[in-house]
């Protein structure tokens, strides 16, 4: 099996169905990627522990989170591959969470996609990937 | 000398002009306090040290960041203590921060004062301690 | 019977769905409270009495409200526990109230948490009480 | 000299240059009014006293307040006149203290006018007041 | 058949939902009405007619519209009486409704109530219309 | 001296800056036009003789307005020519004179052009009149 | 059969239910028209195409579109015709459609319209067309 | 002279502020670029050409641009890149260039950064540089 490029992370359950969409657009282009469920705020420590080893392989991350979705944001701070946000809608029709994840510090940047648009985090990642000399199926 | 009961800590020193109420406040009161510059995204290492030490003093956590503004968070996240996070206005008038501080997942509670409203996050940790027996001088 | 530790008051009935959410919480921590319904703008004489009657007990406040959310406000000014305010969401996803709520003056502080999150305001109640020597049963 | 038909109520002190366009329309058209600065977080007791008192002689409140605005609610919940609430801006482009006005509970009427528009307020007062037999100069 | 006191003008047969709550009111305290659907912006002239017959006996208009909310501000700047504007939540969350009717110039006052808030419009009309000797029967 | 085909209309004297921007760029390209002050809600009757007598020689109105715009949309409602909005940035950041002019009912259109955008009404006008045969200079 | 004179562009699909009031409103008047479905940001190349061959005969272009509305721009950038801008409601309640199409920069506008409003795109395409000696069908 | 693996491209010459940050970074990092003003809505076809062009050799695009922010989602439309945008704060506190920025239709992502973010933008470029190979000075 291949090592996964992708990494996606759910900041909860509840975002399972934009992390679809992600998977739905990664597989279409034939992209090994790994799907996680952990919290930026509720299991710190297992966010940590997953970063340390995952950004061994990893090339992209894409963390998608509503809220006030620090999920993005965290990453950035502890690893150095490129990573990207996807903003859920909960509440305030996902204002929250894209400000949280487009309004990062200078110095740790996120790229935000649009409110739960889940496809195009995963054309983004594609994009950079491609750069890597990823050859997509499609 | 006496043990910190507050800390207060910034995200940024751009932050200071708030942090400086807080403080006035707390001086006031007689509170002891120190006060901290440590970025959740620039400084995670460095944030995670300090907390795991200033955790078994501190009674009260108050936070106070600008724009996407995880540090209140992080800190919920990490002691058991409360958290007050004052947002900071930078940019889209403080929203950015208002929200990201506020509408934090169930289980991670942050306690959120108004913007820049460095007074009211000292006033709220004075109630906060006299519960736990602190005489504050007036 | 044990005295209630923590009053949770709705500024209407229809924000009983968020109270459901705070007392789950606080029963699963074993924390004695009382439940009220008082409106700050249309009972306002009940409000004081009951106020006036339940700060020689009680520790914390938790305010509920909606639209022109005055409740958590209101409670400040006149007990000098802390207050915790929940949000609700009844027009402008909610933005009326935790505006009224977060955008206290400086000396009355509000702890808000978010839109309708009564779990949180539950969670930072327990953090408030632990600090004052409560032991929630876990 | 005469009985003051209108009551200028101000939350702050800096809320002083929009009392100011009030009482100039006010006097503009030889409206007799008496101005005060009453906070209604901070001084809820005198709120009470002047209340208790001016609505045996008072027609009109025209309340003035920034943030948390809950000045002209609390007023509407304590007298049976038309109260009229002015939202001043502080911060939030001032739609803290707007909504906080406009979005009483059914029940307990405020009649806003809008941000830092001092001179609607006396305008509507006039307009009030001459329903009720006030000739105003012009 | 008394002389109707209010008059209540919806700029649209859409707006009915609202109006209907201010009927109700205005029942509950037996203020004599009249109701009208008029649109400011498609049917100037009619609008113009009726306000010149209808200030002959009207005492206070209650206004409710959505949208680009111009009907409140158009009666009060051809009438004398107060006119409570009623913003109707059609797009927008009722923003633009409410920005509409509360934002006038200085000179053309109009009273907002909350969005969709008949019955506070009502409300406040018998307050103003308790002034001018009315009896409410309740 | 040739008639005007624009009529630019502004909704105060405060406005003109925006008006400046609109002229100068009618007269780089050598388009007829007159500039007027008229108050939608303060002079209704003074707009409707206007437009009544403009109406016959205008091909496009250019209306300028900050605040509750009502100014385009009561133009649009009495004349047939196309009618160019510019919301102008008083307060709100201009949010409230842009939702004022850009949502009209249906049946009474506004073109709304960018906040405080002088020169993009010149431009759209300039548009129409070509379609109309009309040859500007440039 | 005859040259179309307007152009209705939706940006997606998806927008069907925008366009289908553009198209009946225009029936309604007689007037001749053709839509089509073109992407700005998926498929360029096309709509240049189309531009290109149209701007022969379409007098008015309308073009409906969500999310960050690019359409009616590129439309304007590359016609000299009026173009018509129609927001639709997506996410944000279309406040991204309504901003991307209304913000324009100057030099190249575009006419919007309220959001989801395509009857008002098309009365104010009518108002155009009449100008450049077009006769409606009522 | 090395080739630009980095194209910086301005909607605007008054984004000029913005680039400089952009800039500052890339060179603290030893990183080739390009500077570029061209306006997607302007010079459409200056545009079209320098993009088939620089397409050649360029790796990653960063759109600045304001108001109606088009130009990142027009990269991204034509070039198989990552393209990061940058929204500009000109009115409405840049939240019409960041929504037009991250709101793009599924299929054509652009990487939002925060508001004014520059230095964020080349940290996300460079972050996306290392993944394809290049070794930053520092």
């Amino acid at each position: 099996m291949e090592r996964p490029l992708v990494s996606v992370i759910m900041g909860s359950k509840s975002d399972e169905h934009v992390a679809k969409k992600v998977v739905e657009v990664l597989e279409e282009h034939c992209v090994p990627y790994e799907v996680k469920v952990i919290s930026a705020h509720r299991q710190p420590e297992e966010l940590e522990r997953y970063l340390k080893e995952s950004k061994e392989y990893v090339k992209v991350y894409i963390a998608i989170a509503g809220l006030s979705a620090a999920l993005p944001g965290v990453i950035a701070s502890r690893v150095e591959q490129p990573v990207i946000g996807v903003p859920v809608e909960v509440k305030l029709m996902g204002l929250d969470a894209l400000f949280s994840i487009v309004q990062m510090p200078p110095g740790v940047p996120v790229a935000a996609v649009g409110i739960d648009n889940g496809r195009n985090a995963a054309h983004l990642a594609i994009r950079i990937l491609k750069l890597a000399g990823f050859k997509p199926c499609r």
